[in-house]
């Protein structure tokens, strides 16, 4: 509480906060800081609900400084600008998402990895340059150094676009990195059907690959198919199915968080093939030795994307017309939310409409 | 049985055998196949006794085929060369590791990959193309198709060599994949110091490197340095070496076959770095997603290698005359290792001398 007397730190903001472990969302007035010369304020529309936010509302991770505004899905509308600023001007669509602040100085931050920046600062939960503790995007207004905001295309729906500054960064990066964005052809899998793996597969297809869900729910077939374009799909808990798709794929990337053995899933990997784990299991996931060391394979982590890398993939999905296909909630909704999200009971991303515009 | 007598095997050999799961290993007299017009007959001089062998003695992964003759780490001279061979002569220095068929025609075979070949048998344990089961080294003699045999440099003694067939190429494969051979001056880390791990540390040391030995034991601190040349040591149940060690390397080679988690291991490398494995633990491994997450890091498994890369870590090896530390022992000696070696007690690999030149 000390922290919100932070010098500068005079504009209230209404905001909704996590107070304590219930992970419980209620609406609470905060205050930011003033609009420095670095920074931009922006009027939020959007913001979406990442599987994040409950972890962090809930302190499932021990480290959550309450009370916490989550978001870091953050669409809306730029309403200042510091005087430093000349990539952005009033009026302008943009986007926050993870970042808050890096060193600037590291050799990650000089080149445009500041995402593994070591004095790297989170949207929400993070404590800024100014000692000041971060508060995400359920709320208002946000006040952002510039050189962690993007651009929205013009042709991207704010809200249908708000899940791309996390959900979309994280999918995004890993495919770059296995050379998805450019070279067409491949065969990719995904594992799982929520939030990232509904994008994965937007993405994938966009870029020209054959793309096969993986999924444990017989039900997630259809939607697979008819819905998202998936070529193919593997129903994980059926043996015949899963013998027959072995070295398969060339890339996977693996969304799920809850336990889950790899072993299986890689043995449908190609030799020399890469599974980009994408999720974030709370607990150790199981690496079985044996399909990783006779195929030659890899498992990946990445940690959603640098500035660089997320403009990069806003504007790609720009180009593709790529957007979340998101379930539109009010803020006084938040909590009903986290109750399905829990269940991974969203098609597939929720959205808060911070701004009330579904309401005009 | 019944496979002995799979026509042309009518040579007699005596070798070592393990009948049954006790795993103890005895004298026993088999037949092998007539020297055809691919194969080259082998005077085995030594073996080399790899955790493999232990491991298909005991039956531990449930698919050995009794009686098995271990042995996948052979040196020996020619004595007979078929018709179709032209690479070798009678008299020639070779080596013979895990491979004995694969089926030539597949991607992996067509691109000296075929330690990938989905039909690829091994050296004992497996089915040859006419049938018949494979015995390995543990014996007097061998008869290889020539396809699956290398050159020893003249440099090496053959003894020493012996485990570079197995050891030596499983950790040379990915020192290669991870640009360690050719480019040098990367900070290398090097899990255990048993038969995979020692090899590591020379090899990385004549390639360069500066090579780190993380071990559980504080002993091996002066055996890593003064015996082996490395660089550095962190005992890795010290949390303050640990600590300092983060983020400092840019490849690990993990040799541990026993069970043990990733995550303070992978927390040494450096952003992006990769973690090899090497040793083949047979429970799953504990990989925390956290750590690869954060750090874009990769965990990569690789199967020995191919006989190209195995002719070629042959060479290099010859180049800057790394051999392995060996215990020399008489074939009446083998259960004994395997008591010492299912111990981890042995300075780091015991090599069988089959044709009783120690005693000369």
């Amino acid at each position: 509480m000390a922290l919100e007397s932070t010098p500068n730190h005079t504009q209230s903001v209404a905001g909704w906060a996590a107070h304590d472990s219930s992970g419980k969302i209620v609406p609470y007035i905060f205050k930011r800081r003033e609009n420095g010369v670095n920074d931009v304020s922006i009027k939020v529309m959007y913001c979406g609900i990442c599987h994040t936010d409950l972890h962090f509302a809930k302190n499932d991770w021990g480290i959550t400084m309450y009370p916490v505004v989550p978001g870091h899905e953050i669409t809306g509308v730029i309403t200042k600008v510091g005087s430093n600023v000349t990539k952005f001007k009033i009026g302008d669509r943009v986007g926050v998402g993870c970042l808050a602040a890096s060193c600037l100085e590291c050799e990650f931050c000089q080149n445009s990895q500041e995402n593994y920046c070591d004095q790297i600062q989170f949207t929400y939960n993070g404590i800024f340059w100014d000692g000041s503790v971060t508060y995400g995007g359920y709320s208002d207004m946000v006040v952002a150094d510039h050189r962690y905001v993007v651009h929205v295309p013009d042709n991207l729906p704010m809200d249908a676009a708000a899940p791309l500054l996390c959900a979309g960064v994280t999918v995004f990066t890993p495919m770059k990195d296995c050379q998805l964005v450019e070279s067409p052809g491949k065969k990719v899998g995904v594992v799982g059907l929520g939030g990232l793996g509904h994008v994965s597969v937007k993405m994938a297809k966009a870029f020209g690959h054959h793309v096969t869900v993986i999924s444990t729910s017989p039900s997630k077939e259809n939607e697979a198919k008819q819905r998202l374009g998936a070529d193919s799909f593997i129903l994980s808990t059926n043996d015949e199915q899963m013998q027959r798709g072995k070295r398969t794929l060339d890339v996977i990337l693996d969304t799920v968080s809850a336990q889950h053995s790899l072993g299986p899933i890689l043995e449908l990997l190609k030799v020399n093939g890469t599974l980009a784990l994408v999720g974030a299991p709370d607990k150790p996931i199981e690496l079985p030795s044996f399909p990783l060391i006779f195929g030659k394979r890899s498992v990946k982590g990445s940690m959603t994307g640098s500035m660089k890398e997320t403009q990069e993939m806003m504007d790609v999905c720009g180009k593709h017309n790529i957007t979340c296909d998101v379930e539109l909630i009010e803020p006084d909704q938040i909590n009903q939310a986290f109750d399905r999200l829990a269940r991974n009971d969203v098609r597939y991303r929720f959205v808060i409409d911070i701004a009330g515009n579904s309401k005009l």
